[in-house]
């Protein structure tokens, strides 16, 4: 593995070894850190503000020993405003440093930086594109909680038709055995016509749903998304509906099973309600904590593959 | 101690080991730094600028070998814009970092993030509210530059009704033995009823003038502080006049005692004369580089008290 | 030497001794580092920005074992705002980090800022002033690339007026010995009096041109540099008819000695076509890669001088 462009370069066998890895890495975290990537500079290239993602990232390079050069608004301040393109930026900073991790407003800038850069890319997300690592640390997450993927029931919830992360999740998890997706959304933004063909050459089961509280039963996990009212531009009406129907609080909590966990890639606005936070169940604040170690274990891969 | 989020937290005892420690870290520094927090990272954020305070901090935690994620406008940035709470970011963003250090422009934020963070707070300036950082190195470099503290006389000057830094230091001296405030204000931006209520509880005598020069003959102390345009938007006149009395100038110098000292939080802009800068009263960019040692001090007793 | 403020500080004897370092600091580099300036830290202050140059120089420094504080934009964030002086910043900032690095919109700012720093300054570029690193890297390009400085013929091409890096150039190449210059520019932005006189009175060869194809065939050094179109501003026609002509494209390059080099400070836009880029004699991004290990020897020079 050279570069982390895409959820599509992972198969099983690699995803199995991205998680072995950052087993090992949450105990490396615990432990104070270690000195494996010392002497190593991360650039993280920011063509828009995506602060979170910027200092997991930014953290995982730290726990291993590494140091790190930043822009988080490279959109801005870099020479892409005298009309430098990604490409030069790309082979410059590549020069410095010994992995670049870019996140840009165009799809496919990622892959483009790849195809320059004298050094490994991360794609920390490339607009309506891609963004590999927060698909593998969910899908981490769901191996982490309930100790396998293969056999469980999901549940996605929002809006399918723009969010990234149920999107790339979906693909993934045709890489595993028996499992079975349950959509739940707003008819104006329903998963779209791709993945669903995708999940059916793969023989996974999926329906549609628009009742939430009807499928959680049933559930294994529960991956709720936010609603962006901007989506809804023209339907104003129908966003408050929408946003009323779509949340997860304490009643909806006691109709989902023990053993069964609620992920959200946050930011989450009142889609989960605060009461739900101190339920057992609720695995999104571990699910932000494991992009550290996933993040780590693909440093590990990258620069440090033998050691 | 868990959390630094206000001045009243600390009592005289808890004050005299900070300042041992900032004592011992002064010579830390000087030595070249030491590796105490090697391997801790450190997030600074801050929902408003505040450079020099951020590059304290960071300075701080990197001479005890530890490391720093930023950044440095997390309002406009952070995932805020799209309607988190700070409680969320704080519980995220402490599962990345061994410790917070946030500013924001509300009152009360640093307690409410404390409260939620799994590692611990420092509050670097909570809108009008706190800012207990920079009340302890005032307080510090008091004790540095006199040596002692207890019977002191202290002139406070300039915008007392809205400065931050004069009303938590009349706090914390009021912990002291036979400290005498001077007030010198314009009427207008004077020092607040609850601070005066506060000091004559504690036994502090303090009076109020509005004659520099005939205060600065007894003074051991001169804390002076920008009178800030705005206080006056609607009687221009005045700040003017006000501008022009309450100004650190040689002639002032040559009113006060050859063991005072002149202190002043900084930014300043013309109420101290540049002239007054070589004088070795001047004690203000002493007491902007003993901002380093206090912070020191307080990670060392936040993350590593039994070191 | 204390700081590192403008060109006209560097004789012959000190070039060479910056670019043996250099060459030592490329080995340091390619065999990941080192820790000469452990403990050590560089404050980045960019009161405009320049990201590229910015991580350049905390490369450099990380490279070294060192660490960094830094803000990207100084002038809007920091306490410049509320009117204070760029001399207290720096004594402030100076009593925090172990050297500054100063990138400021006023020509001169630099040096004064040096004038008032506890330690060193090194200037990032001051405005229209000095951007003395760039041109060391420059110049250390050309020893790397051609193995001598004596006896060159350079051409430099763009707007010369303007250019601040041709400027400081031609100045450096006239510690030289038979060196030959070649300014080709529209008449617009042609080089000025200033630098004409003195490589005259250096004994310095020079000639002016605007036919660039001429030239190219007895060049052993083509430095060329972006034209900005807000300097036709007032003759858009001249602009585009410019900016055709002096363009590096694989015609202009079979013009080109086999052992020339073509350099450019980046960023480019078009006046070098990207498809010259896998030329062997294309240099720039090799010059680009140089600022680090230049900056490298800067910072031993001035922090561990004797190591």
């Amino acid at each position: 593995m050279r570069h982390v462009v895409e959820s599509q370069q992972f198969d099983r066998p690699l995803l199995e070894r991205v998680f072995a890895l950052a087993n090992e890495m949450r105990e490396v975290a615990a432990s104070g850190g270690n000195t494996l990537l010392a002497g190593r500079i991360m650039a993280t290239l920011f063509y828009e503000p995506s602060t979170r993602t910027r200092l997991s990232f930014e953290t995982a390079m730290m726990r291993l020993g590494g140091q790190v050069i930043t822009t988080e608004n490279a959109r801005e301040f870099s020479s892409a405003l005298k009309g430098e393109t990604l490409e030069d930026t790309v082979r410059i900073v590549g020069s410095y440093a010994d992995v670049l991790v870019i996140r840009h407003y165009e799809s496919g800038a990622a892959g483009r930086a790849a195809a320059y850069s004298p050094v490994p890319v991360i794609n920390a997300g490339d607009g309506p594109g891609q963004h590999p690592t927060q698909a593998l640390l969910d899908l981490y997450t769901i191996q982490s909680e309930l100790g396998h993927i293969d056999g469980i029931r999901v549940v996605m919830v929002g809006d399918l038709a723009n969010g990234r992360t149920v999107r790339s999740l979906s693909y993934l998890l045709a890489l595993y055995q028996d499992i079975e997706i349950t959509f739940v959304a707003p008819p104006a933004v329903g998963m779209r016509e791709d993945i669903k063909e995708h999940l059916q050459n793969r023989g996974v089961v999926f329906s549609e749903e628009q009742d939430l509280r009807s499928v959680l039963p049933t559930a294994d996990v529960v991956y709720q998304t936010r609603i962006q009212k901007e989506r809804f531009a023209d339907r104003p009406g129908e966003y408050d509906q929408v946003r009323g129907i779509y949340v997860i609080d304490r009643e909806a909590m006691e109709l989902l099973p023990r053993d069964a966990i609620v992920m959200h890639p946050l930011p989450r606005v009142d889609e989960i309600r605060p009461d739900v936070d101190d339920d057992p169940r609720a695995a999104y604040f571990r699910q932000a904590a494991n992009g550290v170690f996933v993040r780590m274990a693909l440093l590990k891969l990258l620069l440090a593959p033998e050691a």
